[in-house]
């Protein structure tokens, strides 16, 4: 089977970091050991400074939306053509914490930005390039937000209102619902039904790639 | 008068430092002291941040084609945002080293980048913002390139080829062929030559907006 790439997606809180470990062992089950991960916005040296500027900002300088979402696209771009196209065709699998599809949700439908640039970025920097599977990880704003201010401090995007994860959500079951390389795993169950869930859709779909 | 942006434009070396010295002499003379200096990319913080990426990159990582427009129109709308459109509010005049013509040169002429996605950048970052009048300083790359090689060390954007500034060069003067607010001003000639003929320009125009 030729190496592939899997992303996992979604709002904070919706597990990510514990669907990451699933796939991994999910993968290594399967006989495929050799993994590189990828987290976004980051993964290479200008890409984290990016991710750095875009979480954190810069002495309290107010962050244009335009400005957040051109910085992700560098980032992305920086990331896809030195570290991900590079890792597949060297053979190996790549596991994605994250990738386009999170700028389609959270600047297209949260910030409600520009459709034409959106899709103007997406295709001018990515090309026909796209992950081969994506696991969307649905919760709640609620839910997500509970869990993720459990964990600490809340960075820039994180202290967005209620109404923005609302948006941002609903954009991803938009997409979801239209992209048949998006797998929807409900993430509001506990994370034992949410593991045997995501291991579920990642087995059958390794089958289907046999 | 209402306040008015006006932009050094041209290749390295051909000037801008001095003409900027020029403009602001010549600005005064006319009654006109509250002028804000910007240049780009940089000019706030993040702005700074992203030129140093920009110039410098990071850690040896190749700094794609892509990264580095998207990045430039970041720095670009945290700077219109965020300095130049509160400085004309707030009555000043605004005196730029570059602008966008120097993405649509460089990156758009010198990197050959896409023309859609130039466009659809520039109107969807800037919209309608635009100068109110720009003066392009036009040298041959040769001697341009001389000049700021004698000035000390290159970055990476000097470290270029010479083909990179010609057709650079080329689309700076096709781009102000097309635009009556650009004022093209033949900067090989002689320091003094040079300022006299910023001065006229300059002093012709603001004599029209009278």
């Amino acid at each position: 089977m030729d190496s592939k790439f899997i992303v996992i997606e979604g709002l904070e809180g919706a597990g990510k970091t514990t669907a990451r470990d699933v796939v991994v062992a999910t993968l290594r089950e399967q006989g495929i050991s050799d993994i590189v991960f990828t987290r976004e916005p980051g993964g290479t040296p200008l890409a984290e400074k990016l991710r750095d500027l875009i979480k954190q900002g810069i002495d309290g300088e107010r962050v244009t939306d335009q400005a957040e979402l051109l910085m992700l696209y560098a980032a992305r771009v920086q990331l896809v053509e030195n570290v991900i196209k590079p890792a597949l065709a060297s053979g190996a699998w790549v596991v994605g914490d994250r990738h386009d599809l999170s700028s389609q949700a959270y600047q297209g439908g949260g910030r409600g930005m520009d459709i034409a640039l959106m899709s103007q970025l997406k295709h001018s920097v990515l090309g026909e390039f796209a992950p081969d599977m994506t696991i969307y990880l649905d919760v709640t704003p609620e839910i997500g937000l509970q869990r993720a201010r459990a964990r600490g401090e809340l960075d820039r995007i994180e202290q967005e209102s209620l109404n923005f994860f609302i948006r941002t959500r609903q954009r991803y079951l938009e997409l979801a619902a239209s992209d048949s390389r998006i797998q929807t795993v409900d993430a509001t169950q506990s994370i034992e039904q949410v593991s045997a869930s995501i291991r579920q859709v990642l087995v059958a779909w390794l089958k289907e790639q046999r």
